[in-house]
């Protein structure tokens, strides 16, 4: 294996030191299989920092004394540990599944069992996370905030993951996009995939990558963009070695490859004449590939589509729906175990602004739920989380309540595109907290997460690049992290997962001032997604970025593009009409209660008023103010919040690495400058067009 | 020579039909240079192809007959055509100048007589315009529209340009710049000049364009960017051998080449500290580099500067003023004969869009007017026609009328960056015409063209690539040409100079239907300028373009940016207030009459209004209307004439080129769509802002 504590970027969650509780003790570790050698080669590397021992076996585990024992449950006789006691009844416990694990004190040694490698990996990580505490009888085996995280020294817990694909879709391009460059909508320097057309250096780095990812319980990886260009097109067949050679870095971590296709391949790379769902030869085509990428590649995951979208090619081409087109690639994949991930992100793109009845909001839910069905079992429907596009704040897509027959993907976006592109700090867990607990059909019914949970699971595009903090900003690292851990388990607690990552990364307890570095940063970065609301586009009204680069204020950007996205000022009001009345009818996309809720001025939530609802300024909301005093207020208080950010930041000179607190310091005046240009653009815009005052008498400009 | 007429690239204003008149006559060419061999090889060419004969001499030449007699005056003893009668006395008509011609009638001979080969290659151009006229004793041999042309046979006429220097500036990148590409600001496809780094291939091209150059007039070129890139900066030193390629194939028609240099040479090719143009070693390294320059190129003509603007470095790096900086490469260029044109084109592009007092309009003169008698006599200070920034309308600059004692080149753009970007039909001779004829002092002083003529000459952005219509949209040739025959003549008309290259370039007499022909593209055209103006921003107020690339409509675009360019646009009015009552106090740059007539909001024209003033929408303009109203008539009318543009083209078909006629066909169909977003954008955004609806209800949006 390589040393991937030699690369030279920054460790992340993953530094030496988080691997001292299990580095200083005998460890034991039973089983065989890669991801068996994976976790034996960690607590290697960490005993031999840190001054414990490791001990392997591949068959029953000896009874000699271990602080820790690692064991397979299939090396053991009658799934019971050694030295076994009533503490741990794995027969009681039930089976423990391809990925999950049991964790418990026996005696004076700490427990974990897996009924399959993987398990012990994600056990193990679980361990790190817990550090001295995983060898304390006083403590919970828990995860930092388990509901029952309370409980003491309790019986054996077992943790399974609520999603079984727990999926990163790499907007990565092989080839330099004279647009778009290497990667699509990244902010972190190159790919750690692709440079200029070819596999990428820095092989460790790949590595280390898929390590980070294990350690916050991802399991696949798509590596190439879903607007898939001409090269790219190509890693299905000719340049598949390339796909196979990331697999393999990969593979030890537990992280299965994905990779994103287009649906015109059998023209582009098969040379027939047609891409059609229901040609035959189209079909031979794609399962002849589909058996070739398998033979080099037995553990493939399976496709990824982007189809008839912004350009994609697609099955409207041939006069075939969503249906037929993800069903092609589900038959080519079926026989190979493997699933395509077809994107419902299907919506004109060059409506005019001039039709107010068009409404792309409703766009995925027209194109897909009469379609509920119809898809292959090996079909995973992959939702945005809204129904427009990755906005800072936007409702639940109505889709994932209107697809019972198929299952569904929720699609988050880590990379922040719409929220400050790794500039701005933007702490994105409370904001998909909020989404994975939306309970479609009311509060006491399932919620988003459970409907992923049931479906394909959790998919986000990533924020990784070839940056020395990986993220471009070293905080939005948390941002990756957390939506691993919530994809293993949604329920976690967002503000506690912060916590759990401030601890990894910045090893509070051995600073100069432990409770400061962790007061502040969890202060800067808990409420930050709701600051960047407060100064962006308000009251759930979305866009007003740049057009193009999307990032940086333009009120009137996208106003008289195709695009579809809108506000609708003018001098009395703004906002869309989206209700059944008088509206679009998007409203009605949603099942009961949401579809009244929404549909209601006087019920829909004030943060997504303006995209329900058109109002004139003088309209007064839950909050009691005007929108156009708010719409003041929440712009002045988010400059504000920023500028603490900033003073904030100051103190923690000389607690955190000199080189990360300079690239933050960068950064957060880069956000300030941006946060007061959003300000004043936003209030100035719509001070002009509504002559409202403000009441504190700020300047409008 | 190489055979240009085996070009594979459209005519233009020289297609072979043009040389019937002299290719069918008996022609004498005495005398010896460069320039007469091109002369006598263009009446060969044009011999061969139409039946005529072709006698040389170098000395006097004999008395044998011959219909077209081309001679220099040094070949004449007592400076007398052969055979001389009373009609051609050449002593009494004075020196001719270095470019200056006669022509007469004498006998049943035309001559044409010169005192340089640069004359005789202008006089043969003149008489290709005027084809059979020049050999008939009814007509006057006068320009298209020079003041007496209504003079039938007279007196021996003698023609000089009245700009000595008729430039033009080609934008084009030696590297595709990531951003830029291959030309700047180009919309004709590539650089004739350069590709992906090396010179283009096909040398024939480039003299093809020297001769329709010289056959308009224009003498110099400068062959890169005024933003001078790395790649570009070279072209000074080891890279000089490109640019005497270059000058090899335009010398032949009397074009000198001129080079874009980057103040900041001396420390990226010299490897000086400093650029300083105090510093000895500076100016040691600027004389060196530019006699080397002439060592190698001795007709160069001189450097080309952009300095302390838009990012290009410059003297303000160095506590120096503009005077130092140009002064600096005067210095250098003096011995050699060469010149500076120094561009005033000097703001400050990192605005506060929200600070009202700092004007863009006022830079230039801010900058310049108080540096004026500082500059070296080879110092040539080029000032954009207008105080911004080549918008479709904008006062002339009053930097024209403010450096008396400074030899100051007018510069225009040819290419359409702002007007249509070749997309759309916008015959630009019309709004030249009147910047030209403009009278700064009042309407008894001199013009524009008189300060131009006076100082450095008339220069303007090229708008010529590698496509094979030379500028994308075909009827663009005729800006070009126009540009280079108001260069040589502003006195011009500009309607008549549009006929006269409808008649070169599509030689409607031999068409099937000459008057529609002829009538037709002059109905497209003439107006074509003031119909762009009507759609796009209102009354002078500028941009509203979409950032970056500049076409097409964003009314914000350019509202909250640094640039410098509002139009202050709130529920209650729009425009910009540069009076020096209340406003910026940029009418005070103007000497009278229009100091006082743009600071009256009753005597300011009203195609200027919101340049100068900002007002509400229900001001009435001089026409009647109120502003609001305007704008919306104004646009629905730019529209109609763009569709009745279209349907006159459709007419068209079959009388001209089938290739050309699809090539304009679907830019007018771009236009249109182009057309019809301005109109309904702007319209809209000013109806949601004002309120105002329309008098005559058309839907606003």
């Amino acid at each position: 294996m390589t040393d991937i504590e030699s690369t030279d970027v920054h460790r992340a969650w993953l530094p030496p030191e988080v691997w001292r509780a299990i580095g200083s003790r005998h460890t034991l570790v039973s089983g065989t299989g890669l991801l068996v050698d994976t976790v034996a080669a960690e607590v290697q590397r960490a005993a031999a920092r840190h001054g414990g021992t490791l001990r392997r076996t591949t068959e029953t585990p000896d009874q000699a004394p271990a602080d820790l024992v690692l064991a397979l449950t299939a090396t053991l006789p009658g799934r019971r540990p050694p030295a076994a006691g009533p503490g741990v009844d794995l027969a009681a416990l039930g089976a423990l599944g391809p990925e999950g694990y049991v964790v418990a004190r026996h005696g004076a040694a700490t427990v974990l069992l897996a009924d399959a490698p993987a398990g012990l990996l994600y056990g193990l990580f679980h361990l790190v996370r817990l550090g001295e505490t995983a060898f304390s009888g006083a403590a919970a085996f828990s995860g930092a905030a388990a509901p029952d995280s309370a409980a003491a020294f309790g019986p054996p817990r077992v943790f399974r993951p609520a999603m079984a694909r727990r999926m990163l879709d790499h907007w990565d391009n092989v080839d330099v996009h004279p647009v778009m460059g290497q990667v699509e909508r990244g902010y972190s320097g190159g790919s750690i995939f692709w440079r200029d057309g070819a596999p990428a250096a820095g092989r460790s780095r790949i590595t280390a990558y898929a390590r980070l990812l294990a350690a916050c319980g991802i399991n696949a990886v798509s590596v190439n963009n879903v607007n898939v260009h001409a090269t790219e097109a190509r890693l299905l067949t000719d340049r598949l070695d390339d796909v196979a050679d990331l697999a393999d870095l990969l593979r030890p971590y537990g992280i299965r490859v994905h990779l994103a296709v287009t649906f015109a391949a059998p023209v582009v790379l098969g040379g027939l004449p047609t891409a059609d769902p229901h040609d035959p030869a189209v079909r031979h085509w794609w399962a002849q590939t589909t058996r070739r990428v398998y033979a080099r590649l037995p553990d493939f995951g399976g496709y990824l589509v982007k189809a008839d979208s912004e350009g994609q090619p697609g099955p409207f081409s041939y006069g075939r729906d969503h249906a037929d087109g993800a069903n092609l690639l589900a038959d080519a994949l079926a026989p190979e175990g493997g699933v395509v991930h077809w994107r419902a992100f299907v919506y004109n793109h060059r409506q005019d602004w001039r039709d107010r009845r068009t409404d792309r909001a409703r766009a995925a839910y027209d194109h897909f739920a009469p379609l509920d069905g119809r898809f292959r079992d090996n079909v995973i429907v992959q939702v945005k989380h809204g129904p427009v596009d990755f906005q800072t704040r936007e409702p639940v897509s109505p889709v994932v309540a209107a697809m019972p027959g198929t299952r569904l993907a929720v699609e988050l976006q880590v990379t922040q595109e719409y929220t400050g592109q790794q500039k701005h700090v933007c702490h994105l867990a409370p904001w998909w907290s909020e989404i994975l607990r939306f309970a479609p059909w009311g509060a006491d019914g399932r919620t988003v997460a459970d409907v992923a949970a049931d479906g394909g699971g959790l998919v986000a595009v990533s924020n990784v690049g070839d940056d020395p903090f990986w993220t471009g900003h070293p905080l939005a690292q948390a941002n990756l992290y957390a939506f691993g851990r919530l994809a293993w388990d949604p329920r976690l607690d967002p503000s506690a997962l912060l916590d759990e990552w401030i601890d990894l990364t910045f090893d509070p307890a051995r600073s100069a001032d432990p409770q400061l570095l962790r007061r502040t940063l969890h202060e800067i970065m808990d409420d930050s997604w709701r600051t960047y609301e407060r100064y962006t586009a308000p009251l759930g009204v979305g866009f007003m970025v740049r057009p193009g680069h999307h990032y940086g204020p333009d009120v009137d950007g996208y106003e008289y593009t195709a695009w579809g996205t809108y506000h609708f000022a003018d001098r009395d009001g703004v906002g869309v009409d989206r209700t059944r009345a008088t509206g679009t009818g998007f409203t009605g996309q949603y099942p009961s209660p949401w579809s009244e809720v929404y549909e209601s001025l006087d019920r829909c939530p004030d943060e997504l008023l303006l995209f329900f609802h058109h109002v004139p300024y003088h309209h007064v909301l839950h909050s009691g103010r005007t929108v156009a005093q708010h719409i003041y207020d929440t712009h002045f208080d988010g400059v504000a919040e920023v500028a603490a950010m900033c003073r904030r930041w100051e103190r923690l000179a000389g607690l955190v690495d000199p080189a990360l607190h300079a690239r933050v310091t960068e950064r957060l005046a880069e956000q300030l400058r941006c946060a007061r240009e959003w300000c004043d653009q936003v209030n100035a815009y719509f001070h002009r067009k509504s002559g409202v005052p403000d009441a504190q008498g700020r300047p409008l400009h």
